[in-house]
C-alpha cells in the first residue's frame, strides 16, 4: 500500500462498502473537514466514539486497497489518459499549422473524445 | 448490475476479497471448468457443500460489483484504450505514407506506448 494514496481517495473509491453511518462520519472528517467534536455533536455520540468509527473505517478502506489495488490502478489510468490527451493535442496543433490533413485531425479528435468521456 | 459482466471477470477483479478456500473452489468451477463432483472430491466436502460455496461467493462478487461498479468501469476503460490505439495507428499509418512528420509520429508513438503499458 503506497503512502501517497489518501484516505479521501479511497473513500471515493470504496466508500459504498462501508455502512451508511461509517461513511457519513468519515466524509464529515475527511471531505468536510469537521473536527471530532463537531461530528460527535452532530451524531450524538462521544468524541472517542467518532475516533473509533474513523479508525475502523480507515482500516477497512486501506485493507480493501491492499487486497484489490484498484485505486492505484485507476489513478495510473487517469494519468495515462492525461498524457494521451496532451499527445493528441500536440498532433492536432502540428497538423493544423503545417499539414492540414483531415484524416489526422479526425483520428486525433476521436482520441480526445474518448479520453474526455472516460475521465468525466 | 449488467448481466453481461461474467462471474469469472468479477473473480479476477474482486477474488482477493474472498476467503482462500472460497476463491479456490470458485476458480475450479469457473476458470478450470471442473464439475461440482470433481471439486467435492478434491476438497473432501459434499457436492452440495461445493454448490453452497459457489453460490455464496457469486453473491458476494455480484454485491461488490453492484456497490462499486469497478469491473464495468475498468472494462469501459480497456475498450477506450483499444479505440485510442486504433486511432493512433491510423495517424501513424497516414503520416508514414503521406507526410513523414517526425513530430506527429513521435506523439502517436507515445500514445501507443501509454496504452500498451496500461493494458498489460
Amino acid at each position: 500500500m503506497a503512502k501517497d494514496i489518501k484516505i479521501s481517495l479511497l473513500l471515493d473509491f470504496y466508500g459504498s462498502m462501508l455502512t451508511e453511518k461509517q461513511r457519513r462520519i468519515v466524509e464529515y472528517y475527511y471531505n468536510d473537514d469537521l473536527s471530532l467534536s463537531e461530528i460527535a455533536e452532530n451524531e450524538g455520540i462521544t468524541r472517542q466514539g467518532v475516533r473509533d468509527f474513523v479508525k475502523r473505517a480507515e482500516g477497512q478502506l486501506l485493507e480493501m486497497e491492499r487486497k484489490l489495488g484498484l485505486a492505484r490502478k485507476f489513478r495510473e489510468m487517469m494519468d495515462g489518459f492525461q498524457k494521451i490527451e496532451e499527445a493528441a493535442d500536440r498532433i492536432r496543433e502540428y497538423n493544423r499549422h503545417y499539414i492540414y490533413a483531415r484524416e489526422i485531425d479526425e483520428s486525433a479528435k476521436q482520441i480526445l473524445e474518448i479520453t474526455q468521456k472516460l475521465c468525466e
